[in-house]
């Protein structure tokens, strides 16, 4: 009854509804239903919200029909759970596609491209948009297109090159787009149509040290662990639903150019879980929350 | 449909068993069909054992029967899911009980009592054993039975006080019985007799180090990091199944004594989770190995 | 060369002065002058504010004049480091007096009880004062003296009681005054008066959350670690000098109520390490910030 | 008195001794003499083995004479603190020098990569050498010269292997030989002729776990945490002398793969650490252990 260790070829059901009794039991029976082999299960009833959040992973080669057929029988399903239901169920041999906006910082970005080269990363990194050429050479070196889109020193002129910018990034259709210390803050309109792909990586332990320079702020205050947030991107500034946060210990010897150097590691390491379970379909959002099924 | 805040009283089901196609679908099922509100719900597939894990907990409020009723509906349940199943229904409102074995050291025994005395430990302190007579006072200060049972210098002498201490623990038929950093090494069949119910707090991050001076040998070695260990005990010193682990960071200007006063707050941290989760029915054990539902 | 490993007396030297070149040659001549053999030596200079910390650990035994000669000549030597220099020197021979302030959650009471009747507090721990009743009997069982205040419901009348206090903490001429969960906020008089002594203990990692309720706060915001802060009290509100902070992981099903648990844990943890560093003399405090020299 | 932001010129000074009253005070006469202003100062006297540490950086333009003059003068000082006492003295504008061996697995080596792109490393990298030619591309990429030497099949045959790795390394005279995941057992003279400059990353918490698929081990043992460890190799296998080391949480859900995956990280952060400190003259190695003024 084992399967071949090189099966890891998965169907994963994410959904979110009311919450109510027999959810569980009509979804898995479902799944016994059509032969479902569960390798993965979570569940999550939040009290607060009164709102139910699973996430289930068979094993494709058990079931019994194509995924086309299966969406279209598990649509019956979450019908059946309410009318604001909201469900996905993806096939992991579809390719997720990822596009990085970035700056001058380049350690996020050499990050994930040498998770991509590692074969790490469920995802393809289709391109990377920079508002400086500066990262431009390490990213074609990947074999990955690289544009330039500047950007005006004035605000209120910037709005060309975010319209560049989504087209460049639109012509992907993105299953992420990944603000790789992007250092630009996306007009609220951009925010809104890639709402629930937009991630962002905040170099402070939010809601601490919102906006710009927060390791400056953090000296100022003489805080004893710096950390980072990876989250969704939202019109209020560094407030949208948090995905992952982590933190690392300074002191009083670490000046803020040591607190930056040390922030980068845990930047890293952050936006990298964050992205890896959102494109694993592990991150439901409720309102202004997460639920990660990690 | 939100229950009152102060509602708190739960069945707790935990399953261990083959895995199959269908097991969820039928404990869901079931748990439907009593009208069970299912309020926390954690699989687990290995793939290594072919061995499958899970625990549900429900409102007690939700379910039409009583709890005796429902251990015997449910046997049925677990007697298709095969032969070997193992389970447990455990109703929150039975009070569990511990018995702690002590030496002189008393930061772990100081820990559970304050935990105890918060209203924090799900469970009732029965006695405090000890092989020394030092940690008497402040056991009975916490209106708990303390017996001192003095053992020999010579091993093969401490038979007798260890029949001894067998028969003040089964006087309460402890669900649980603590190894609060009692420094003596358990008959084996003491361990077979108190299996999956002995718990023992070792002060090192387990493998490394077994048996005695833990921080010493660590101290030696150089390691950046002490821990500790709870585990259940099992007839071979320092082996059996882990249940829970932290480590905390020292360096090259710690020494012993530094050690041993900072890794006593890592066996506190490690003890008190362990025990809470063994006692709240979330750790399985299989083999060598746990599955924590934390 | 070795002294006996019981020989634990030190002179405990810190001292703050403008940076320059030769401080540590100023210090370490004198130091080697009275025959001072340093067992623990640490230096910071802060390229921002212009200012040199130092702590200094000699072994007492080695030291060839009373404590109070080794301070009327070391006096001589802070002087020649400028008239703003500001130093101690201390015979840890001499013991520390800590009073705590509580209200109703005992588990820091509880943990620092602990550790004083373990020998782990370097400090004598001289009253305990309450602006509730609750945990007097437990205070009262370790043999120390407690004193329940009551505090009006209208804030505006609460200065009888903080008057009250004052007296209670002054009569012990304490080296710390530890507000542990005391839930009432100091007026900016006894602020100032017991500056650089009243140490907090608050729930949250700040800056995030200041003020009532911050694991609510947490819990709302959906961040993905909670904290606790120990801090010298300042007029303005969860805003004064850091002396340490830690953090804990939770997610999406953790409630506050877990929060409110597994946040104890920190806030024993971070307010017993902050303790121990200020009353070993280890924290320095300039501005804003801390040096910790842990 | 601040010096411009842009001098981080440095003298690196770090000497171990036999331990004895006076050291601190002739080493700062010394400094002051010379003009050295000190911006860095860290001491360690280890009670167990009587050996005494230090490291100094004090800013080069404060310093009245050249780095060679400034060498010949400190002989003298460190001759006087006794015939086994060992020193160096570095100038941060004298570049380090780095090779880097590698077999399949690419995470440390692009992590290196990374860093060094960004200009975090404070070293050059002359030369990456692998068993099997699978990095040689993106080695390349980055302008490094990558040098495929094969190794048997059979142990017994792989001398001549070793022969030209030592060859092609000793070609750069690097400061650090660093094992990035080599998967090759160095024979013993090879240990003996790097020694204090082979570096290795162990993927475990050593001293669990020692030698070959730990992973593995550490799955099959059941622990909480599953580590990495940065050594100095010698010719006891995963026994040299431990210059930083950390963990990351696991659970019973985590397969071999999934341990595989999170562990590199642990291992890029470990390895960078270890090497930086090592590169910077923060680690002082006496017997088995390290002092590590990071």
């Amino acid at each position: 009854m084992t399967a071949p260790a090189t099966d890891d070829h998965r169907f994963v059901i994410s959904l979110g509804c009311r919450d109510q009794t027999g959810i569980v039991a009509r979804i898995s029976a479902f799944l016994t239903e059509v032969g479902g082999w569960i390798v993965e299960a979570a569940y999550h009833a939040d009290a607060d919200s009164g709102w139910f959040f699973t996430r289930q992973a068979v094993r494709a080669s058990s079931v019994s029909m194509s995924v086309d057929e299966l969406r279209a029988k598990f649509a019956e399903v979450a019908a059946e759970l309410g009318p604001d239901t909201e469900w996905s169920l993806h096939d992991t041999r579809e390719p997720k596609r990822v596009v990085l906006l970035v700056s001058k910082e380049g350690h996020c970005l050499h990050d994930l491209l040498g998770r991509a080269a590692g074969g790490e990363l469920p995802a393809e990194i289709c391109a990377v948009i920079g508002n400086h050429p500066d990262l431009g050479d390490v990213t074609r070196r990947h074999g990955i297109d690289f544009h330039h889109v500047p950007f005006s020193k004035d605000p209120a002129e910037r709005g060309p090159s975010f319209d560049r910018v989504r087209e460049l990034v639109d012509a992907h259709n993105p299953d992420a787009v990944v603000l790789a210390r992007f250092m630009q803050v996306l007009p609220a309109e951009l925010c809104e149509h890639w709402a629930g792909r937009a991630i962002n990586i905040h170099h402070s332990f939010l809601p601490s040290f919102v906006g710009a320079r927060p390791y400056h702020q953090a000296f100022t205050r003489g805080v004893k662990l710096i950390g980072a947030t990876c989250h969704y991107v939202t019109a209020e500034l560094d407030a949208g639903p948090i995905i992952e946060q982590d933190v690392i210990r300074v002191d009083h010897a670490d000046a803020v150019a040591d607190m930056v150097r040390q922030g980068r590691d845990i930047e890293k390491l952050v936006l990298s879980r964050g992205l890896r379970w959102h494109l694993e379909d592990r991150v439901l959002v409720h309102g202004r929350k997460t639920v990660v099924f990690s």
